[in-house]
């Protein structure tokens, strides 16, 4: 066990904060409440932004990058959208050594600024559908930060569509849920569960928010995803007119939709264990590192052959960057796997004498510690099959986690008494309005993750008024 | 010829803002001087990013991301650096609805903010060298922009590496720029000119800067992309410290260097034509696109099926979104013709009946518009090669112009003559001094853009005192 690492079953938030110190993912910035994400960190970003990316090509859309800085006046054009952000805005007054005439608001996300952008693009319904995503970093103000789960600045994507029509607007948000789930579940090897967020909850500005919720190690809801069905709001706000096919202005019909480095914090309370972070294989900027052992120049040499013989063949097959050697000095091979224990590296290979003779390597997973002496003839096929399994077995074991730790409850004593002895996500027949909603959050912390889009239509009773209810909701403490 | 576009030899500047509009490839933004990069030229700010990172990784690089917000003390922390650029910061002095107890600077560069990280990281001489790069945006308030050329918010990435010894990061500071050097010339095609900038011209808090500098088609100088030696000035101002290999403590040596969203207005101005701008076949985002042309439905299915055949073919040899098929309905090829021209895309390939007939197309190249049928099983070999003569004659073209506007001068009334009545670069004896440079810069406008590393050396006298100099250095009117 890690000595820089207090366990999971001591104490969940300084195990996650410990994790992060010892895989070196981020560090806190010098302005109190913003990140710094360290190397390691960002090659974890950079590979959810590549799969990401590629995924919103596949679907037609494409990248631009609209200013950091809004004019304040922006953004009270919705009502709600002013409401939801304006505690949280930062907010530059002075440029170029003088005070501004307008207040500018660094961008705590573009709805607005995008949305003035496309009214001056958009003339005829010719010009739609327009499907632009952005990678940048927005800024809201918070008082309690946690790196990666809440802190001023974060990294994202924001993706802003406009479209002709209701149905096709509504076909979008679905359609990003969707890559959103996919990519969580298929490449994090997160399991959510997605469905639209109550009318409390959701974008502020937003007709419909859906949402993908991960539950993490302490059973605690993560949202780790959103996507909103903007309906006319943001169209009437900016004035995104257009002259429909009946040759008469309308209004376009928007969609925004956003994952952000939270993702990151999701994996680590998804996979993590006693030893720090574990990268699932399909996003690991690392996926194998080699570690040659020695005691002298003589082996050393032999090894090092040997290493590099591994790791050409494995990087024919996984590429370039794929395949790490670690070629460091002055360190001892224990003190090298714990480093990369750390680092959540997938698979280790340890090559010593022994595997020279053998013209082996010692593979050991990351995740179960399963070691097997692997023969150089059948070296990729044995990492390739690794890899593979070591994905499933990251997704099936959460997906059992998250089943095992969802509960159907009938009465409100029932959810307090499931809640407190068992935690978890609480399936629950509810009445439908935010009185009752607020109730249960006060009384017992809990809140309403999602309206699950599937499997959970059935006639029932709120828990807390009795009045009847066609669904039930999952309930769960969150962050 | 096209309308929207004014011809540069009417007026340059002009034509440039009209090439940008006519090629969707960025906007004014509601705030005065900021940017829209619109899909179009974030697709090109994509390529170069895809080109330069897998540059820098290749000569052991990783990527970061620091925060955007700098504790305004931070800046003057280097008596240069914040001389430089106090008076285009742009201040948040609120957030979260109050009045903030130190001010925060947006991000006008990072060397204050990642020194002050990699004093906190750094311990002895085995943490260095740390090689980190970030792409993100930076803000220097200004009052004449121009788009890509000079916006108060510009895309880029910057490089701050911390080494053991001077000589290191010296080897860095010039490995980096010969990486920009390639990148310049290899894929976007433009020619530069590469050394030191002289003493007044060189980044706030720098030793050396070095610099690359490429001629725009109206002979102006574009500073493209530097590379700075910082020495031990900013680890003074951060306390980058660290214990040396004799077991006492000492400063790192810190480079930094970047290249911005400008190169795209180099790319403009250094490619285009009267009818917009000119992509290298190397940085294009789409490398072919094909055009059908038919009269009928008939003839529209069997044109159809054709394009599909051409575009499959290319695709497996040139990847899925490097080929594109305009499918667009109620557009005359003319039209279509018309948009790819201005979008700079290389190739052109035009499908009608007698091509399907024939199983051929007509390829036309951007850029000398030379036309030329091919059959469809010899496409991928004539579309490579087309590729590649075009990206080879691009840069030759721009190269020849950039030698046949780099005029030596030995007298000062020679200098002024050839610089109203040729312009371009001049190589002229200078005596070393700020106060000539200042004096030739008021009188001409002119100023020294580069100490040429190669090629210069050669005794002789200032043109304006006629003290000794060593070597010619290249004076521009410049952007």
């Amino acid at each position: 066990m890690a000595k820089n690492i207090v366990p999971r079953s001591e104490n969940f938030p300084q195990w996650y904060q410990d994790v992060i110190v010892a895989g070196q993912l981020a560090d806190h910035a010098p302005v109190k409440g913003c990140m710094v994400v360290r190397p390691d960190g960002y090659a974890i970003w950079e590979a959810m932004q590549q799969s990401l990316d590629s995924m919103f090509k596949e679907t037609g859309h494409v990248n631009a990058y609209f200013p950091m800085l809004i004019p304040e006046s922006f953004i009270t054009k919705e009502a709600e959208h002013v409401e939801g952000f304006a505690p949280e805005l930062a907010v530059v007054t002075q440029a170029g050594g003088k005070e501004l005439e307008e207040r500018l608001v660094v961008r705590p996300t573009s709805e607005t600024v995008i949305g003035h952008m496309y009214a001056k693009w958009i003339q005829s319904y010719r010009d739609l559908p327009i499907l632009i995503n952005q990678w940048c970093s927005v800024m809201r103000w918070e008082k309690r930060t946690r790196l990666f789960l809440r802190t001023s600045e974060f990294l994202w994507q924001e993706g802003h569509t406009a479209h002709e029509t209701a149905d096709e607007a509504q076909e979008e948000t679905l359609l990003m849920l969707e890559v959103y789930r996919k990519f969580l579940e298929d490449v994090c090897a997160i399991p959510v569960i997605t469905g639209e967020k109550p009318e409390h909850e959701k974008f502020p500005g937003a007709i419909t928010t859906y949402t993908l919720e991960a539950m993490m190690q302490d059973k605690k809801a993560l949202q780790s995803g959103t996507s909103h069905n903007l309906g006319q709001n943001f169209a009437k706000a900016c004035e995104i007119q257009y002259l429909n096919r009946e040759n008469e202005m309308d209004y376009a019909w928007t969609t925004s939709w956003g994952v952000s480095t939270r993702a990151i914090g999701g994996l680590i309370m998804t996979h993590g264990d006693d030893d720090g972070i574990i990268i699932p294989p399909r996003l690991a900027p690392i996926q194998v590192v080699i570690v040659p052992i020695f005691k002298n120049d003589e082996q050393k040499k032999a090894v090092f052959d040997h290493v590099d013989r591994i790791a050409d063949t494995l990087r024919e097959k996984f590429g370039r960057f794929k395949i790490k050697v670690d070629d460091r000095e002055n360190m001892r091979p224990g003190d090298k796997f714990f480093t990369w224990i750390q680092k959540g590296v997938p698979l280790r290979i340890e090559v010593g004498p022994k595997d020279v003779e053998k013209e082996a390597g010692m593979i050991v997973r990351r995740d179960n510690r399963e070691k097997q002496s692997c023969h150089i003839s059948e070296m990729i096929e044995k990492v390739d099959s690794l890899l593979e399994s070591m994905q499933t077995d990251l997704y099936e074991k959460a997906k059992t986690f998250q089943k095992e730790n969802t509960h159907s409850v009938d009465t409100y004593d029932e959810f307090k008494k499931v809640l407190s002895d068992k935690g978890g996500f609480i399936l629950a027949h509810w009445d439908g309005t935010n009185e009752t909603a607020e109730k249960i959050q006060e009384e017992t912390k809990a809140s309403i993750r999602v309206i699950p889009s599937n499997g959970s239509e059935e006639e029932g009773k709120c828990v807390v008024t009795g009045k009847p209810s066609k669904r039930r909701v999952a309930f769960a403490l969150a962050y």
